[in-house]
């Protein structure tokens, strides 16, 4: 069983999770990669290779039925079963790694290059996570759903084909915390949402801005982490991504679909990245712990492309070193036609 | 000009440094690393090729005259001449990045395995950090100085000769931040170190110790975010890295000579790491924001093998998942005969 450990320090929960195997040389050699879509998992076909289909659509016509499926993770880092029985170690907290891993596998196509992505396939993908997320919180025990997708190896991707990935927490990573602390505080102090008055400020001043519709801005944040970092926001104050309506998803789609084909263009077509969509945690948490989250937090995307590796300065400190001027990338990406 | 700019929602504080460049293809091919001895700017001979020395030691009676040299960094991250002209660029925060970064070159060796690191050798090392830590906090600029090593290319190095780094901060870091906000919480409901408690816990406990002496002791933290990582500290309270005794550093580069043969065994000679030097801010820092740290808190390092690449799932969220039990990890190095 995999356990979830507090840092005592930090109050940072960390996932054990051996399932994988713990032997040093494991991590050296990293997962082979399945690069042959005769033996991909995730191809047409092949759909016995994986656990059974927790959702499908076919908006596209995929040829076994299906344009994209979202099913468990072979190797979940979380169990869905079992108690979490929060019990201390002497000084430490620990529970048991109760939760959910999914994978959604995006489209039945193996080779899939971001400027390709198209915003219809896009908004079958975003459908998915809130389908899959309305689901996965009738289950009491989930405080979290984290979305996020590795595409490429330089990215951590261990398959090649097109997916994205959910888990099911049974806390809240203290990241999304203290985003909802800092939008809290903001929101006492000035009534107004942050990620709201921080759209205002980039479409006011333009230098920052990529790409905007009716109800999406994409910009390059100013104090981004890594070079050509961008942030997708609902224009209009919205805390869950799971409330979106089908209209907000179509925008949002828009948005990502025009993205991908900027960065292609400006840093090559076979670009690696992360994206990490961000959003509010379970009503019942909300409740408990903070009411307020749901005026002063908003949803949105982080999308980090991977160009540089990440040092020892970085790691343990959390204090980024980025050699691009935000401004300049924002630049790069707005003069990227597409 | 560097700038420091801090992050609104999470008053993180980032540093935009364009000076080594800012065109997507520079992070895509690295820095062309520089493995010929006779062309390092780190070996015996080369010294022309850094910028003046600020400090040199030669307990090993190296050929030039130092068995270790410190330099400032060619690259800068931040620049230490200029103020720090604090400012808001409408809702954001900014300053000018300033600053020192230094290199620590660690040996006239250009090849030198981490298992052959001697602890005379390591002892010179640390004396160094401490001697230069003191001469930089002359600066009442600095709040914070970070001291991290990055050994191999995994885990960042732009040079193969070893060396670490140190960096003078006109802000204390986040993530340190953090960590004298949680001794200081459990100072005052128990009026004691976490940090000792936790040492308390784990040499009695033993199931995740690796190594101890007199005054340090070693372990694999209960919360360890990756595969195989160790936590050093002093086993005395002892808030600052910049007044241990000479006894201090003597126990300190036994330990790590000791650590660094262990992991050689268990991980294979040439295996990658980065480690941070965790110490408090600058004593007027401390007056002024935290007095209670110097009771509270211990400095300690971290230390991070690099054996697997960090996935989407860990950016962004903070969030960790490590496929190896700390337990495990310990029992290897312990088992590890050296």
């Amino acid at each position: 069983m995999p356990e979830l450990r507090k840092d005592p320090v930090l109050s940072r929960w960390v996932i054990i999770s051996t399932e994988r195997g713990n032997r040093p040389q494991f991590y050296v050699d990293e997962v082979a990669r399945q690069s042959d879509p005769a033996e991909c998992p995730f191809c047409p076909g092949n759909e016995a290779l994986t656990p059974p289909e927790l959702y499908s659509a076919n908006s596209g016509g995929g040829k076994n039925g299906w344009s994209i499926r979202v099913v468990p993770n072979k190797f979940p880092v979380l169990r869905i079963e079992g108690s979490l029985e929060r019990r201390g170690i002497g000084m430490y907290d620990m529970m048991n790694g109760i939760g959910a891993h999914e994978v959604v596998i995006e489209s039945a196509e193996h080779s899939l290059p971001p400027s390709r992505q198209s915003a219809d396939n896009l908004a079958a993908v975003f459908t998915a996570f809130r389908q899959r997320t309305l689901d996965l919180y009738r289950d009491e025990r989930f405080e979290y759903i984290m979305i996020f997708k590795n595409q490429g190896m330089r990215a951590g991707a261990s398959q090649d084909h097109p997916h994205s990935q959910l888990v099911a927490l049974p806390i809240v990573p203290k990241r999304v915390l203290e985003e909802l602390e800092g939008s809290v505080g903001h929101w006492r102090e000035k009534k107004r949402c942050i990620f709201t008055d921080i759209i205002g400020q980039e479409e006011s001043s333009k230098e920052r801005m990529v790409y905007s519709n009716d109800l999406i801005s994409v910009f390059c944040p100013y104090a981004s982490l890594v070079p050509f970092e961008s942030w997708i926001l609902p224009k209009k104050q919205q805390p869950a991504f799971r409330k979106c309506t089908d209209a907000d998803i179509a925008a949002l789609a828009d948005a990502m679909s025009v993205l991908l084909k900027k960065y292609s263009k400006a840093l090559g077509e076979n670009f690696d990245y992360n994206y990490i969509l961000h959003t509010i945690p379970s009503d019942a948490w909300c409740r408990e712990n903070m009411p307020l989250a749901n005026s002063a937090y908003s949803w949105h995307i982080e999308f980090y492309p991977k160009l540089s590796k990440s040092a020892g300065f970085e790691w343990g400190t959390e204090f980024y070193i980025n050699h691009t001027l935000p401004e300049d990338a924002a630049k790069a990406l707005r003069d990227a036609e597409v």
